[in-house]
């Protein structure tokens, strides 16, 4: 078994390997959309997504070369949500990933053409991958949709989140909230690899509960790290969140009681595990490292 | 054989019915969300792209329910594009079909989500069609993602136009960003009903040579209208590519000699057809129509 860190390094380079392909080179016209893209997908993400995705994907026997592309698309996906997410009128954030964000770097209008067609790129990334059966791969583009999408997914999940800067939410809000704008990409990832997996009914619904815990561990974490850690550890603007006055678990109930909380519902994502009848170490592993995560 | 105003009656009713259903209503969590998406989609646009995708499917025999979604489909790319472009950093207009844009309406930051997410209800919109097999949905989808995509499709054309704003354009050019931004999705719009009706493949040819023109004829019509039309008829600011100092054709030809090549274009369009062993009419009809338009 491979270590987490060999893991995420494999990830890492298999997802680079196959955005490097599907993305056009920085050299095609237009050359400044192409360079803006590149610029956001290879900014040194941390390939949350995709390792989530492989992990599961091989956890059901799934060769790479069958995960690759939909890992890409979900990477894809993020991405472009994090390049509108950091416009001017959005969340306004002038770094991400330690570097400059897309709009910072190459203005607003090729940032917003950058989201927009890396969107459009994941979903043909999906439909041409012909490792896949016909089947499958309409599955997955409606789901990845369906969690990309509203009125239960990533964009209704910022909407909702734009709706409540500045008043005070209650931790069902919080919860919905992050369910859509995080969870909800993390669990169509973690779905994505053991449907390629033909996994099972009953083991796609403990994946289903596995990547739930599993988002919401990735998000009491993210706003843990948003108080605890300095900018320059972080990659991206520290203590924003407060400033924005945006919906946190620290902000609710503390960063110990937070602390506490992160390590219960690790506890959950690895106990909807003992449903699935193969060797989940790696799963569990994936778990840890959430939980102990620094950046 | 219907009129060709019967016609776009009967396309308006059908496709407004499928984005309908298609869409979230506007008292859906987040209603704000919903609301912004729904302004823009049924604002008053003429439809012409599922116009011109269900005149190539009826000629090739396809019954309406096939050609629903994917109508739907390349509408909601369409009104994506016409939100995001009409943003402050894009082209800053504040009056599109006739009614405030979208983020005049909603503010930016909602406009960019409104048009983020009707990208991600077209796809899904195709994957989800059961009325079509899998094989033709993956086409559709792969062909839809190109046409909206880069580096050849309406993203990279818009990238290309922007960074062309200000500084004077070789003929050349201006056809390379008009048929990105414009052509490429009316071409697949075209060839997506061709390929529903299982068209040969000497007749995807001719609907491809065909919708080629007819993309041309479109945006040489849209060049002069905004020239010769009054904001009131036109339903969105006149006169704006003049101010943007945007390559257009009468711009470059003058008025006289543009009419006289948007002529030219719509018979070469109908030539086109002469490959085509069906009842090529309404076809023909569409092409009189895009030529003698008056919004």
């Amino acid at each position: 078994m491979l270590s987490v860190t060999e893991f995420f390094a494999d990830v890492s380079r298999e997802v680079d390997g196959t955005l490097d392909t599907i993305i056009p080179k920085a050299d095609v016209e237009p050359t400044r959309l192409h360079e803006a893209i590149r610029w956001s997908v290879f900014a040194g993400g941390k390939r949350i997504r995709p390792a989530i995705l492989m992990a599961t994907g091989r956890t059901f026997g799934v060769p790479s070369e069958q995960l690759a592309n939909t890992s890409a698309a979900v990477e894809m996906i993020h991405t472009y949500s994090l390049i509108h997410d950091d416009l001017p009128s959005m969340d306004d954030d002038e770094l991400r990933r330690g570097k400059a964000t897309c709009h910072k770097q190459f203005g607003e209008a090729t940032a917003i053409l950058a989201g927009d067609v890396l969107q459009t790129l994941a979903f043909k990334a999906i439909a041409d991958d012909e490792t896949l059966t016909a089947e499958i791969r309409l599955i997955l583009i409606s789901l990845l949709a369906e969690a990309a999408g509203t009125p239960a997914g990533m964009v209704s999940g910022q909407q909702l989140d734009l709706d409540a800067e500045g008043r005070e939410l209650s931790i069902g809000e919080i919860e919905t909230i992050h369910g859509q704008k995080t969870g909800a990409l993390i669990s169509a990832a973690a779905l994505s690899g053991a449907i390629i997996g033909n996994a099972a009914n009953n083991e796609l619904g403990a994946i289903e509960s596995y990547s739930t815990s599993l988002g919401l561990l990735f998000q009491i974490t993210d706003d843990l790290l948003d108080v605890t850690q300095a900018t320059e550890t972080l990659g991206k603007t520290a203590g924003k969140d407060a400033v924005a006055e945006k919906a946190t678990y620290p902000g609710h109930y503390g960063v110990e009681e937070t602390k506490a909380m992160a390590s219960t519902v690790r506890d959950e994502a690895c106990d909807a595990l003992s449903h699935v009848e193969k060797d989940t170490t790696l799963l569990i592993e994936l778990a840890d490292f959430v939980l102990s995560r620094t950046r």
